[in-house]
Parts: structure tokens; C-alpha cells; sequence
């Protein structure tokens, strides 16, 4: 695989505030980054608000997942499945991270979906079997992605997967944002945990009034 | 409630390595503490093994649930339902610690089990309509627990469940152990997938030759 300076690094639904989030830190980490959106113009858009920060630009989802090595999906939950399923092609032979948590709210907070695949790490893989599929930064505050007076992100970055050559790549990009470090968080059929994780999260947040994350101790 | 010195503090199943361990930090740290096992006299004997560290003593199950005012379930999955079913008049009206992970084992590692109630704390919930059912210390380190050399936890304990006095109360038992804290993680819906978390943490450790823990950071 090559290195990571010589890759570009698409971020799909980059228009969403995690996505943003993460396209800004790619970005600031000297990375070559292509924002994708449903709407090209938006995702031009999000990339102008980023020219200070480095190399973005914007496209849309087609276009953005064809030119990126790396492609990181972070798609709302409802779009997930259809979104990859049209893409499958363009994403044949791609490193895919996946970054979506399948997630329900109501009064009382956050709450983990039944995804049928298990995962919807599980579901990008059995709709991309010609792509290397990853799931990473699952739980990572889009609040502190954003806030550009952040300049460091402290918390892990779990990074799952069966495809260690993969695992590895995205475990060095994430630890290419400062504060942030790739840990290897086990297979694809562990995913579900880590997704539904960031519901309690969610209520660590609203209990505690953070933007919590988490570390791994003795790693 | 009462304060947390003029309490006992039972663990079931307390002749486990999980059991055995949280029994040892909980004497050591100054609590009453009582182990209960399918068999007294191994219950005992563990006590026994546990007499210079703190005022343990060793019963069955039953007697052991009947003398705590918060009890610690430590049982194999497999065991869970049946026992708790069993001693749901004698747990009524106490606060019921679940700890128990429900994972399966293969040549690939540890997985998560489905377990119809959703978790290992709603069965435990469902089975003991009387009892105030929290869940914690999922992801703790039996080998740490139980090593006498290690004198410092490294890891945040959350603490789950729907009552708040028995979650403020768990994680005030948690904070007890040095270096543990405990920190609220959100209600009895979301403890799935922190039971479950313990396979990622059994990949973790598998990759880093660790006994790792979990740290909730900005809390």
C-alpha cells in the first residue's frame, strides 16, 4: 500500500457536521481531502470554508468516492445502505471507513438500532465486497472536530476490521490528527458495540455537560 | 440509602476470577464484604485466601444474597437467568450489581451472545422486579483485580441503570477501588453493547499483549 501523504482521502456526506468535522482534521494534517455530498455545490461549498486549512475540495458522492484512495462514509444512518449500494463500483479495490452509528432518539436519549447485518459495518461490508471496508471514529465529538479553536482531539480512535493491512492504514491516518490516536478495536463482527457506544456517549454528555470520548489504558 | 461504610457488599459467584477479584478491592478497600458461591465451603475458602486483606467471609448464593445490602452478580452467562430466577425474593429491595459480560468464544477471538432481553442488566432486570438492578464493572481486568502487586486500577467503571440513587451509589463503590472511577453510562437500554464492549477489549489485549481498560475523557 502506498503512503499516506501520496493518498487523498474522500469523505462522503462530508457536508454533515461530522463529516465536516473529520474533513477539517484530514485536511489540517496536511492530507489531500475531497468533500462528497448529494449536492456537488454544497460540498464546494464546505470545502471554501475550509481553504485556510489546507487542501479540500468539493464534489459530489460519486465523483468524491472515485477520487479518493481512502474513502471515509459518514452518511446519516438512513441513507447508509442505498448510498453504498450505488457506489459499489466506484468503490471497488477503495479503503472504506466506515463511521456511521445506527442510532434511534426520543425523550429519554439515545438508543442503538437493530441493524439486520449486525453492523452497519457489517452492512458496508456485504455491500462492498470488492472494497477493503473499516469502521473508525465512531465516536469522536463532531462538536470538537468543528470548533477550530481545538487543536487537539483527546480520545482514541477505535478502528475495526478484517483486513489487517487496512486496520493498520487507518489506524496511522487517525493518529495523523493531534490528540487522536488509532487503536485496533477487533473484527467487523465487534463493530456493533463500538457504534452503539456513542449512545452512552450521548448520555455521559448530557449527564456530565462534556464532549466525552474515550481512551484505551495499557495500549 | 445508607452510606456506603455501614453496608455489605455480597458478590455471587465470588469464587470466579471476576468475583474473586472484585472481593478483594472491595475488603481492601474497607467494605464488609461476603463471597457467595454454589458451594459454601468454596466459598470459604476464598474467603480465607482474601483474610489479610480486608473482613471477607464465604456462604452460599442464597445466604450471601439475603446478607447484602448490595449484591454483585459475578456468574457465568450461563448460569445468569436460572440464578437470579432463584433468588429474586431473596435480592428484593437491594441493589443489584450485574457485572456478568454474555460473550461466546471461537479460534477468532471473543464475540458478543444476542440475548433476548437485550442484556445481561435487562434480564437481570426483568427477573428481579423488586431489586434496584445497575450494571458495572463489565470491562475490568479479572487478572488485575486479582494480582496483589497491582495496588492501582487504571480504569473508569460506568455504571448503568434507570435509578439514580442505586447508579450514584454504584459508582460511589466503584470510585472506592484506587485508581477506578465511576462514572455514570447511561440507562438499562444501553448496556448491551458495554457488556459487549469486554470482546473488544479481549481483541485489544490479544493484539497489544495488555490487560487493557476504558477511560471517559473531558468527565
Amino acid at each position: 500500500m502506498n503512503a499516506l501523504e501520496t493518498m487523498t482521502v474522500a469523505v462522503l456526506g462530508g457536508t454533515g457536521p461530522q463529516g465536516r468535522g473529520l474533513a477539517r482534521r484530514f485536511a489540517a494534517a496536511g492530507l489531500r481531502v475531497v468533500i462528497g455530498s448529494r449536492d456537488a455545490a454544497r460540498a464546494a461549498e464546505a470545502a471554501s470554508a475550509l481553504a485556510a486549512t489546507g487542501a479540500v475540495r468539493g464534489t459530489d458522492n460519486e465523483q468524491a468516492a472515485a477520487a479518493g484512495d481512502i474513502v471515509v462514509i459518514a452518511v446519516p444512518w438512513e441513507g447508509h445502505g442505498a448510498l453504498l449500494a450505488s457506489l459499489a463500483p466506484a468503490l471497488a479495490g477503495k479503503v472504506v471507513v466506515d463511521c456511521v452509528n445506527p442510532l434511534g432518539f426520543d425523550k429519554q436519549g439515545a438508543f442503538a438500532l437493530v441493524v439486520e447485518e449486525g453492523s452497519a459495518l457489517q452492512q458496508a461490508a456485504a455491500l462492498l465486497p470488492d472494497s477493503r471496508v473499516v469502521g473508525a471514529f465512531h465516536n469522536v465529538s463532531a462538536i470538537l472536530l468543528e470548533d477550530p479553536d481545538v487543536t487537539s482531539i483527546d480520545t482514541d480512535v477505535l478502528v475495526l476490521g478484517d483486513d489487517r493491512e487496512a486496520t493498520d492504514l487507518i489506524q496511522e491516518l487517525a493518529s495523523r490528527v493531534p490528540g487522536m490516536r488509532g487503536v485496533y478495536g477487533g473484527r467487523s463482527r465487534n463493530a456493533h458495540q463500538v457504534e452503539a457506544f456513542t449512545a452512552n456517549l450521548i448520555s455521559i454528555n448530557r449527564r456530565y455537560k462534556a464532549h466525552s470520548g474515550l481512551r484505551i489504558t495499557d495500549v
